[in-house]
C-alpha cells in the first residue's frame, strides 16, 4: 500500500502481429510494442517502477496467480487474438482487480474479454485505419493522469476510433479525442471496480509509433501511478454481521 | 419503441425456495414469488404491461431466444441457485440488455451472475437476517422510479443489507435504505448498459411479505416503466466507417 | 404536473445584436432569435405546447413572478448584455429552477449569470468565430434529448466552442461536437439542480442560421419535452423533524 | 502545486456562538470552534500543514484577497451569521476555488452563501436537534478522504441531517450516514468547481463535541490533503483561439 516503494508494473502484449513478421508493426516495434511500452515506462518513473513484460505465448499466458499478487499495475494491449486469452486467465485477471490491482487497457484491449469483463458492456465502437491526425484534449484538467501533457496532444497519423462507444457512463472522463475526419471518442476514461481502479486508453495502433510518443509515454506513466493499489489488497466478500457489530 | 403499446414484461423466478416446501417462504408465496411480483405488476399497470413468468426449471430456464426477443422487461429473482443457471442462458440475457432489454434485479439477485456480469463488479455486500426494520429514502425526488411512494417506505421486517455494497458508482442513486441496526445501504440503484437499462432494487427477502407491500409494488410497476426500451432494439456492433461517411 | 397538458415555454432573448440593426443578424432572425425559436418550438411540438417570448426591454425583463410561476420551461438566449439583466431577476429566475421550473441555456448563454448561478463555475471555454463546420455527435443514444436526430448533425458553419469548458461534471452528457478545426466541445449537458432540470445546448451563434436547422429544431423540442416539471413544483425548505415523523 | 510543502490551512469560524457566551458551546470550545479544529489539523498534519484562523469579526472577516491567495486550503464553519457574511467576500472564496484553492465546508456551513454558490442549489435538508447517535459510513473504501477511519465512525450524539439533501449528485460520494431516528444523509460529498476541489462533511454541531473526535479529525485531515491545489492556481479564461494555435 506504500506508495514510495516501486510501482510493479507487468506489461501484456499478446504479440501475435510482431510474431507473424508483419512489416509495418516490426518497424515500430521490432521486440514487440510491450518491449517499447515497457521502456517507456522505466524512462519516465526510473526507480519508482519496477517493469516487466508477458505474453500471451507464456505458459498461462504470463499471468500465474503468482504473478498477478505481484503485480500493481497491469498493462494491457490486444487486438486479433483476444479470443485465444483463456477465460480462466481473464476471470483470474477480474478477480485480481476487483481485490485491488489497477489495471490500463490500451487501444484495441477494448474488445478483449477481460476490459468487457470490468465494463459490462459490448465496448464495440466505429474504426477507421486511415493514418488521420488525432488530437487528445484533456477535459479533467486536475486529473493525475492528465498532468504534464499538453492540451492537445498531437498524434499525426494514427487509426480512428469513433462514437458511439459502447462503456458505461465514465467515472473520470479524463481525454476526448477528435479526428482529422471530425468523428469524436472518448479516448481516456477511468472506472473503480472493486478495490481495483481501471483506465482506458485508446491511443496505441500497431501501425504506428505511437508508444514512441513523449505525451504518450507520460501518460501511459501517469496512469500507472493512479492505478497503483492505494488500500490493503483483498477480495470483495459477503459477509453476515450480527448487531452492534461496529460497537465491540 | 412505442410507449402506448402494452410492456411485455418476464417475471423470473429460481422457484428453490418454493419448491422445497419452505414452510416460511410458502406462507407468503404459495405460488411463488414470482406469482406476487406478477401479480403486483398486473394490479399496478393494468392494460398497460402484458405479465408472465419463468423459472430454473423450465427449459432453458424459461429464458430462451425467441422469449428474450419479446421482452421488454426482465425481473430477475435469485438466491440460493445462482450456480444453477447455465452460462449459455446468463450470456444470452446480458446480449439481450446489451441490445435494449431492460432488467430488473432484486434484492439477493445482487449475486447472480447475470447481474455481477452487467456490474462489472463482485456486487458483495454485508448482511443480517434479523427481520429488523427498513426504511427507503428517495434521494432523486424527480426520478421516475421514485413516483407514488413515501419518503421513507415503512417496512417493518427485512433482511438487512449494508454497505460497503461492491458495485460501480451508480448512473442514478434513486434509494438509499436504513435499517434497525444503523446500517445503511444503497437500495435502488439505476445503470445503462449498452441500449438497455438495468435497475437494481434490494427489498425482498423470501422471508418477509415485502412483494405484498403496495409502495413495494409501486416501485417495481415504477421500473418496469423506466426500463422498457425506448430505442430501437439492436446489438452494438463494432463497424468499419470511411471519411465522411455521415456526408452521404 | 401532468404529462399530457401543453408544455408553457417561454423564450428569453436579450433581444441587442437585432435591435441594433445588425444586418447578419436580421438577416438570419428578422424579428430576433426568439421568434425563430419559438417557432421552431410550435412547428415542432404543435399542440403539445404554448410558446410565448420575452426580452431585455420588457418591464422585469419580461420575467415576472407571475410569468416565471407560469412557465414550465423557459428557453435563455443572451450574448453581449449579461450585466444588463437584474440581480433581482437573475435569482428569482434561480430560485424557480430551484422549485422546479426546467431551463434550456443556449450557446452564448453559458456566460450568463443565470449559468453560473445553477452551475457554480465560471463556464469559461475557447472560441473562435471562423464560420466552421460542426458536428456533433450522440453520446447518450437512448437519453430522450437525442431522439429523433442524425449521428451526427451537420452544421456547415457555426462559430467554434472549445475545451477547456468549465462546468461541473455533466449528470448526463448527451451531445459531443468537434470542429473542422479539430477542437471538441461538451455541446450538450444535462443538470439536476433542485427540483429542476437545465439542459445547456451550445448550437448557435447569431450570424449562422443554426435555429432554423430541422435537427436543432429537434433537439430544442426534446430539451422542452425533458425539462418540464414531472414533480410537484415547491421550493426546498430546510425543516425540523421530530424523532418518528414518518410513522404518523 | 508541489505536495511536499505545507498545506497553507486557513480555517474560518463566523465566532459567533462563542461570542455570545453559549455554555454549551464554550464547554466544548472555549477558544472557538476554530480553534479545536486547527489544532485537530496540526496534531493529524504537524509539519505537513501550517494552520491558522479567521473570523467573522475580522476586518474583511480576515479573507483579504492577500489571505485567500496564501491559503491551499479554507475550512468553513457558519451557521447563524450567514447573512452577515458580505456578498464581496462570499464571491472573492468562490472566485479564488475556482481559480483552484481548497475547500471544505463543515456541518451548518451547508447553508451558507459560499457553499450555495459553489452548488447551484438551495442546499436545504431535514434536521432534528435530539442528540442522537449517528454512524459515518465508508461508501467509496479507495477515496483518499475515507483512509484510516473505521467503517462505521461512531459519534455517540450528534444533530440529525436528514435527506432530502439539496445537492447536486456529488461527483465522489464518500460517507453516507445514518441517525438513531432512522433517517440518513449523504455526510461527505466531493465536487470539482473550476480548478478547486470542494467537500462537504457534515458531522459538528456546535453542542456536541465532534471536532474532538479523533476519527473525525482523521477525516478532516485527509480532505486537507484532498483538496490542496496540484495543478497551477489560475483563473479560468474565455479565450479566443485562432486556426491551428495548438501546432504552433
Amino acid at each position: 500500500m506504500s506508495t514510495t516503494t516501486p510501482i510493479r508494473i507487468r506489461v501484456w502484449n499478446e504479440f501475435v502481429h510482431e510474431s507473424r513478421g508483419d512489416a509495418v508493426v516490426l518497424g515500430h516495434y521490432p521486440d514487440g510494442i510491450h518491449a517499447v511500452i515497457a521502456a517507456g515506462l522505466e524512462g519516465s518513473l526510473g526507480d519508482a517502477a519496477s517493469v516487466s513484460t508477458a505474453t500471451l505465448q507464456d505458459p498461462e499466458h504470463g499471468l500465474t496467480e503468482e504473478v498477478l499478487a505481484n503485480t500493481d499495475v497491469l498493462f494491457w494491449w490486444g487486438h486479433i487474438a483476444h479470443d485465444q486469452v483463456s477465460v480462466e486467465v481473464v476471470e483470474r485477471v477480474v478477480r485480481h482487480v476487483h481485490a485491488g490491482m489497477g489495471i490500463v487497457v490500451l487501444h484495441s484491449g477494448h474488445y478483449s474479454r477481460v476490459f468487457q469483463r470490468l465494463m459490462g458492456t459490448s465496448c464495440a465502437l466505429k474504426w477507421r485505419n486511415d493514418g488521420e491526425r488525432e488530437l487528445v484534449w484533456t477535459v479533467l484538467p486536475d486529473h493525475p493522469i492528465a498532468q504534464g501533457v499538453p492540451h492537445p496532444i498531437v498524434l499525426d497519423r494514427q487509426e480512428m476510433y469513433g462514437e458511439h462507444f459502447d462503456i458505461p457512463r465514465p467515472d473520470e472522463e479524463v481525454f476526448l479525442s477528435t479526428f482529422a475526419g471530425g468523428e469524436v471518442f472518448r479516448s481516456g476514461v477511468a472506472y473503480h471496480r472493486g478495490r481495483g481502479r481501471v483506465f482506458y486508453f485508446s491511443p496505441g495502433d500497431q501501425e504506428y509509433p505511437v508508444y514512441h510518443h513523449p505525451d504518450i509515454r507520460r501518460v501511459l506513466a501517469n496512469a500507472a501511478e493512479w492505478a497503483r493499489p492505494t488500500i490493503e489488497r483483498t477480495p470483495p466478500t459477503a459477509d453476515q454481521h450480527p448487531r452492534d457489530w461496529f460497537l465491540r
